[in-house]
């Protein structure tokens, strides 16, 4: 199997993104690795092997670039060739830490949609406090949605859940702000409706208050109300750390109790921790295109290296296409 | 000025809704309260005083009715007859800590809209890091809203900052899934153009992220991603402090940390406390209707009704009706 990376995008590349290489080569033998960018950079961090390669090129699309343009004019930028490489059938999956508009941009544009599916969807899986984790979608690919493009994210996350986390008839929650059924907006209830009819283990409404306790094992959501929750997740988390690390800095008496709790915070933070996840799905298209996060370690390269595998492996893609014509057929 | 109260509403009533009414008896010499419930069981926990009486009443509506029907049918629960004595003059705002969707039904159509709001508000001021709190608005009154009603929310957030909250100048920030202007679904980017427009001080996009900042004084958004927002912050919170009490009774080690800083972490937590923060304001409405919080303590009823009389006494409802009468003119 042959996976093409994108050596040059996210903050810590190209270092970080090699080093996730090197160990997923090392993991596992059944993979291929091409990595595009700026060689002599990469050579600095890559442990050399046969089952890696470089494709040279010193164009890069930047944080800052705006992503569709960026993606019909950067043609030779590490993240285009990339995506011209699983387009072309080169490679069967990809990778980028880089700009997530430009991602999706050349997903759709250069990699292409599933036929039937309208809309692609950016999914996640969901740290929770069982450390099982939720996958959720779509978390921003689409700002507007309809009922229809929801129906769609279902199933999608719910072939995922199945074929690439091992969830047996996973349960699929609608996104919404009550369990009730006539709860919510025109969107969800709308949506609830279609998704009572569809062919998936959908379970009701969730609230985004549940979702840290997995209340589904996939949660369906337009994507402005995904990238919303999902910020507000990370940014009281993130608040409520530093709040606590104050208190805990504050005075002699609590500076000696840190000490005495920091491994087991440590391990409460790790929890959390996104980079074991792997990273997010652009799912609908017609090859696997893994976003990893723009903050990716190697560890967090290494786990979407895997999430890509896996991906290829239960030919995810394929059962899309054949739950969506048969979806239609219906 | 006279507030009334539904005695019966919340999870703690009557008891905490009359120890709370005792203490702004206590503490606001300017007000007469007129509480409406069980005479009997209110008299238990009521301290006597010329300034407070009872207007008798068993019918209640519970948690589980359904709002509308709630409201339209029992017209002598303490809920209705609290808010038909605001229409009727009697009083000058109403408080109550019961259902939320009866409250808002008993609003719209008991107390009514001022002329030319077309849909009231459910607004809080949240709690943010550096303790001053953000108001924001609408957190579901309505799930489905146009970009017309989110200017009107902005005008009344901005006007309940700058004259009950005493912010001169609030800033005004729109919800959204980034910063830049063009960000966002079809509701907030028309929104965005809108309040350029408008007589606020609108400082742009804010990312739930940022929340806990304090981005700005007045966040606007729709009532589905408001509450979905309040949700995802509030299942975090108390997801996270119960993983880290987890943590902290893990072990002999981790619980005499925990005893050293027990006092400090409770002051984090109280930070947090919507107690202080008074209700949320139905804003839009022809008086000042508050909804406690449910679970309302009787030191959220006390600054509930600090939040009423502060409502009265600034003339919010007056100002609120010659700006939006004045913004239509426009």
């Amino acid at each position: 199997m042959k996976i093409a990376i994108d050596a040059m995008g996210g903050d810590h590349a190209p270092k970080e993104i090699v080093l996730g290489v090197n160990k997923a080569i090392k993991a596992f033998n059944d993979i291929e690795v091409t990595l595009y960018g700026d060689q002599h950079q990469i050579k600095q961090y890559l442990v050399e092997d046969p089952r890696v390669k470089i494709i040279h090129t010193e164009e890069v699309i930047e944080a800052t670039d705006e992503p569709v343009r960026a993606v019909r004019r950067k043609k030779n930028s590490s993240m285009v060739l990339m995506a011209q490489s699983v387009a072309d059938g080169v490679s069967d999956a990809c990778i980028s830490a880089g700009n997530t508009g430009a991602l999706m941009a050349a997903g759709l544009f250069v990699v292409g949609r599933i036929e039937g599916i309208e809309r692609p969807a950016l999914s996640s899986v969901f740290p929770t406090m069982d450390v099982q984790g939720v996958v959720m979608l779509d978390l921003g690919a689409n700002a507007d949605a309809k009922a229809e493009h929801l129906v769609q994210y279902a199933i999608m996350g719910s072939i995922f859940a199945e074929k690439v986390r091992g969830i047996e008839n996973p349960k699929v929650g609608l996104l919404n702000i009550g369990t009730e059924e006539k709860k919510g907006n025109e969107l969800t209830k709308k949506t609830f409706e279609l998704l009572k009819e569809a062919d998936i283990n959908f379970i009701g409404n969730v609230e985004s208050r549940d979702i840290l306790k997995r209340p589904a094992d996939v949660i369906v959501t337009d994507g402005f109300t995904g990238n919303m929750v999902l910020k507000t997740i990370e940014g009281t988390a993130s608040s409520l750390f530093s709040m606590i690390k104050k208190v805990l800095m504050s005075n002699l008496k609590t500076k000696i109790a840190a000490g005495m709790i920091k491994s087991d915070l440590q391990g409460l933070k790790g929890l959390m921790d996104y980079t074991e996840y792997g990273g997010s799905g652009l799912f609908g298209l017609k090859a696997p295109v893994i976003k990893a996060h723009g903050s990716s370690n190697a560890n967090a390269i290494y786990h979407s290296v895997r999430q890509a595998r896996d991906m290829v492996n239960h030919q995810v893609v394929d059962k899309i296409k054949n739950a969506v014509s048969k979806n239609e057929m219906e």
